[in-house]
Order: structure tokens, then C-alpha cells, then sequence
């Protein structure tokens, strides 16, 4: 596919920040079911070279969002990724026109349950289709589409981010040249479903739910929390919480033999839970989540994910940490087996780390390094 | 300590199926509180011998009963350990005087917040004292004093009921000959805590709940359901999830796009959550889930498990399984190394399984066979 003359202006709307665009028509999805008009929130940073070579878009994860390097405007926390993401880093928008945008069916403004159906003029709730990771890649896409970028030098995303990453070379293996995906999988294993089973069930026990037609100042926070606080203990390792919670107690001397958060531990997890709410919406948690668990690349290939890569055109970067049992290093060799047996350029490493899953979003000088000589030699 | 001489009759009625007592007098718990009368539920399988040296206590885990080897009363299903306990079994009503109580704070008979506070008339419900094992093991103490037994031959157990036995050899070093200590640890984790905070949240976010004063019939089932759900996960394997699993769709040629359970490990999970409401009560959960997260035998000794184990008397058998990511190995090894350090006569053996957690109460003939030996071996 030719890419598009690049065309930016320093006041094109289209670039920068916070950006919200609608792209009118149908937008098919995968269920067979369709949109009528799709949003997309995205930021852009960087500039867009001439030939248009330079473009990277990041992905996110399961509660991600599209400000991966800017203030977050809810909570006022920095990027998520901001510690790969930014100036002088191994994705940098001094070198990189880099994109990023909030998945289909999340909260951050793209089309998702709490958008508003035009059939109706009332929220979609639980009317809005059950989406897939192809279906976000393919929003993805229009958006590209609707910026000039024909071609990615990079899909670079970590954990369900790693998933599109992965999917984007599937889907689309003439639009990527590089795929660097972390602490990510080709499928979702039964136990990944089973927590995520766990968490849509606490969501939807919330009488506050209301069979997802909930007032927007009146979510079922307490549900909400609770699958919060059980996908968080698959974030962290068992090596971990023990390192930094271990059996210690909060704020007292001994137990108090109640039911308040005697142990840091529990504390730390109901202050997951509760923040969690403040910015997150729970029906597209249940819409993101499904569409993790419905995600299997050799789904359509006979269980055979060699053959989901048999088209790939992209260089593959893949990373796992060996602490993550979400996402084990089992999965990534999965991954690069399949690859290799594509015959794809393919490297992987996996890094040493106590954190989990949690790692790809900490201070991670290897991963860093991994990635920015990965990008380097395949600019 | 002298064991009391043998009376059984045949129509002796403290001994058979489906027991309770209720023993008179204050009954001191660790919290500094008390109970003024105690029930125990208990039942009792063979028949004391004339020098009462063949009891064996066998305890049971978070969300058993005393119905170890006798057909539940309410579900019909056969005891949890008939694989273990039984004629012609490693602990044989042939043989040995078996003697199986409802822990303290339960919800089969007896004292737990499901009992009638004879200081108010109603139910203790969040009233009741917040207990721990110890004091489970005080008031299986007591039992055995009532049934005129002096010296256990041995305590076997698994899990919780694993932690009980570990803890009868330091609370009553002379009473126990030994030990049989299966899938378990000397202490609960940070994740292990974890994970039982967010059952306890889901229930109390449960407005069924209602502070715990719930009527007998409008139980918190969502909450408790969700929490099991959890909960279960911890109990089977990555790997036997996805043997017994996988990926594979429930009832169905494709996946539905929708929220109800596609997948066969959705459908399982809730019906595993389903089906323990009715035979679980949600605040008998959150105290033995506490009893649980407040165990941690090295805690009175500056965290040096080998000074609490200094005084005990008893041989000990301590089995895991390399697939139990709940209570793994690791934690078995720890109990063995500080039993080593203390003197005591211990063996141990990691048995291979891939049903995790939950390989104690599954068909295991290895860990029959070791549980047999040792038991002939101290007899």
C-alpha cells in the first residue's frame, strides 16, 4: 500500500494532544455486526517525516489509555509507557511521529458502551457490539488511514497492546515493518479467562449495574473494585508481593483481630480497587476483557499459529519477563516459535525481573535497551 | 499427659456420625476475647481401643466439614477425603479411632457467627470473635478431652487442615505422635492474603450482606459466588486449566459475542460458584478466610520457624505437590528445614500432579502410599 503525502502543518488539527476524531460510515466488525460512524481518541507526538517512514503507533493495555506520554487530565499522573515513550527515549517523537489511541470499546472517547448510539440517542451500555482485537486494530487503521500514514515503521504495545502489535501483522503485513511485542501472548489461556470470568461476574453482581444501564455518576464502584483487585494480584508476582508486602501490618503493632486492612498488603489492594473506579468505566471493562479472551490467532488456523504468521512481512521483536505468569515466557516462545517457523525475522529475549506482568510498565533499563536497538537496526 | 481410659459403648451417643456437643464454660480465644459454651460438630469413624492409642484427628481445609468419609447431608456427595479415609484406607476405621470436627467459626454445627449469642438471643453473626487456628486447635483439644482422649496416634491434614496438624505438634507437643501435614505451609503469603481479601470484599460488596446480619435465607449468593470463583482459581493449575479447559466453547460451534459463558472454564467457574452457596455461609467464609491470613507459626518467634517448632515431640510427614501454586513447595521445604534445624524426625516428598492445589483431595494413590507408611511405620 502507498502511504499517503504527509501533510502536516504545524495547526493541523489532526496532530497533537487530547485529539478526538469521528469517521462517518459503516465500520464492520468482526460479530458480523457494524457501527454507523466510528470515534477514535488518539494523541499524536512528533512530526511526520517527508516520506511519511517515521510513523510508530503504541497500544495499550487492558486499562490504558491513549495519553501515553502526556498528563493523564483525570488523575494527573504521567504516561503510562512515558518511561519508553519520550524525548530521548527508545520511542522518541524528536525522531518519531508517534500515535496512540484509546482502544475501541474503552473509555477514554473512542466509540465503546458509554458512547452514544445514534439509533437511539440514548448510551449504547450493553447494546454496543462485542468487539475483538481485530476490530481494534481495524479502527486503528481508519485512523492511520485518516492521518496520511500508509506504512508503520513500528507497532510497539506491551501485554494486550502486545496482542494488537501481533495482530497488526497479521491483519495488515504490508503496513508494518517492525513489531516489538512485550509481555503479551497469541491467545488467552483458560486461567486468563477464568480471572477475567471472575471480574465480569463482580461487575455484573453489583446491583449498581443495572444490566449495564447505570447512571454515569452511579457506577457499580464496588464491583468494579473487586474485579480490580483480582486482576491486580496477576499483575504482580507471588516473589513480589512478598518482597514488598510480605506478612507486614498497616499502621498498626499487631492484629486487630477484625476485618479492617491489618496487612499492607490488603490495603494496597483495596487502594487499587477504589482509585480504579475514579477512572475507569466498568462496561468496557467487560467489553475490553471479552475481547482479551476471545483473542486466539491460530483460532482460525486449526489451533496452528505458524499458519496465522504465514503472511507476515514485519520483523518481530519479543519480549517477556520471567516473573510474568499472566503472560508466562512460555507464550512469547510460543510466539516465536510460530515465527520462526514462518520464517520470520524474529528476536527474542527474556528479561529477569521480580515485578510480573507489572514489569513492561516499570523502570526497565534492559527492555529499554532491547527496544531501542531493535528499532535502530530496523529503521 | 495421661490419656483417659476407654469407654465406648456401643450406644455411647458421644461417638458415630453427625455429633455435636455443646461443652459448658468459657472458652478463651487468642483475640482476648471468649465464647461462653462451645459447640462442636463433629463425627467419629472405629472404635477407641483399650489403651486409646488409635485416634487420629484428621482436620479439613477452608470450605470442608466433618463429613470427612460419610455422605454429606445436603449435597449427597460422598465425605472429601473417602480417598483417604475409609476401610481399607491409610486411615482405616478398621484400624484407627477417627474423630473429624467442624472447625471453630464454621458453618456445619459448629460455634461460628452462624450461632446464637447467648448474650443477645440472635445470631453472633459480625459479633463473633474473630478466631485463628490456634484456636480451632483448642477447641479440637477440648473435643478430645470430652471423648476421652488423651494422646493423639496421629493429626492428619491438608491445606488448612494441614496448618491445624502443624499447629497441634506446638500447642500440644505431648499429644501428638504424629503429624501428616499435605499441601500446605507454616504461614499465608502475601498473595495468599490477597486473594482472600478480595473474596472477603466481594461479599461484603454484596448488599445482601448487610454488615453480616443477612437473614438465613437471603444470603449474600452473588458476593459469595464471586469469591469462590476466585478463590478457585488459586486451587487448580495453569497447566491443569488448560488440560482440562483450554479454549474450548461451551454448548456452542462458535464463539457467541456476547457474555454469556462461551467458554467450557466460564461455565465451570460458575458453577463452581453457584453451587457453594448452598452449602456455605458467607461470614463462616470471612472468618476462616481471616483464621487463614492471620497464620503464620514464626510470627511469635521474631519469624524464626524453627524456634516455634523447638518443643515438639512428633514425627512428621510433609507432602506437596510441584503443580500447587497456592501452598507450593517452597513452602513445604521451609516447614522441613526449620523441623530439621529443631531435631524433629520429618520426612518429606514433593509429589508430581497436575491438578494443583487441589491434588490433596483428588485421587492420589502416591500420596495414599506415603501417608500409609508413615502412619505404619509410628504406629
Amino acid at each position: 500500500m502507498a502511504s499517503s503525502a504527509p501533510d502536516i502543518a504545524p495547526d493541523d488539527s489532526r496532530f497533537g494532544l487530547d485529539r478526538l476524531v469521528r469517521l462517518p460510515g459503516a465500520f464492520a466488525l468482526q460479530s458480523g455486526q457494524g457501527l454507523n460512524g466510528l470515534d477514535i481518541a488518539y494523541e499524536t507526538y512528533g512530526v511526520l517525516n517527508a516520506d511519511a517512514s517515521n510513523a510508530i503507533l503504541v497500544c495499550h493495555a487492558l486499562t490504558g489509555d491513549q495519553h501515553v506520554a502526556s498528563v493523564h487530565p483525570r488523575t494527573g499522573k504521567p504516561g503510562w509507557w512515558a518511561r519508553l515513550v519520550g524525548p530521548g527515549k527508545p520511542v522518541d517523537p524528536q525522531r518519531h511521529f508517534i500515535i496512540c489511541t484509546n482502544v475501541l470499546g474503552g473509555c477514554g472517547g473512542s466509540s465503546g458502551p458509554g458512547s452514544i448510539d445514534p439509533a437511539t440517542g440514548a448510551r449504547f451500555a450493553m447494546a454496543f457490539p462485542v468487539i475483538t482485537i481485530r476490530d481494534m486494530v481495524n479502527a486503528q487503521g481508519k485512523l492511520l488511514d485518516h492521518l496520511g500514514v500508509g506504512q508503520l515503521l513500528a507497532v510497539v504495545g506491551g501485554s494486550m497492546g502486545g496482542m494488537q502489535a501481533l495482530d497488526w501483522a497479521v491483519a495488515y503485513p504490508a503496513r508494518v515493518r517492525n513489531v516489538v511485542a512485550i509481555a503479551t501472548a497469541a491467545r488467552h489461556s483458560a486461567q486468563n479467562i477464568a480471572f477475567h470470568e471472575v471480574g465480569r461476574q463482580a461487575i455484573m453482581a453489583d446491583p449498581m449495574w443495572q444490566g449495564g444501564a447505570y447512571l454515569a455518576d452511579q457506577p457499580p464502584v464496588a464491583g468494579l473494585a473487586v474485579a480490580r483487585m483480582a486482576a491486580h494480584i496477576t499483575y504482580l508476582s507471588e516473589a513480589g508481593l512478598t518482597e514488598k508486602f510480605g506478612r507486614r501490618l498497616q499502621d498498626r503493632e499487631a492484629l486487630g483481630f477484625g476485618f479492617d486492612a491489618d496487612f499492607q498488603v490488603e490495603s494496597y489492594l483495596r487502594h487499587q480497587g477504589l482509585s480504579f473506579v475514579e477512572r475507569f468505566d466498568a462496561n468496557s471493562y467487560l467489553y475490553i476483557t471479552r475481547a482479551l479472551d476471545y483473542f486466539d490467532l491460530a483460532e482460525p488456523h486449526d489451533g496452528h499459529l505458524s499458519r496465522a504468521f504465514a503472511g507476515v512481512q514485519s520483523r518481530f521483536c519479543v519480549v517477556s519477563f520471567n516473573s510474568d505468569w499472566l503472560y508466562p515466557t512460555a507464550e512469547a516462545r510460543r510466539v516465536v516459535k510460530a515465527l520462526n517457523i514462518a520464517g520470520a525475522a524474529v528476536s527474542f529475549v527474556e528479561l529477569d525481573s521480580p515485578f510480573g506482568h507489572d514489569a513492561f510498565l516499570l523502570d526497565a533499563p534492559e527492555m529499554n535497551r532491547v527496544v531501542d536497538g531493535f528499532l535502530k537496526s530496523g529503521a
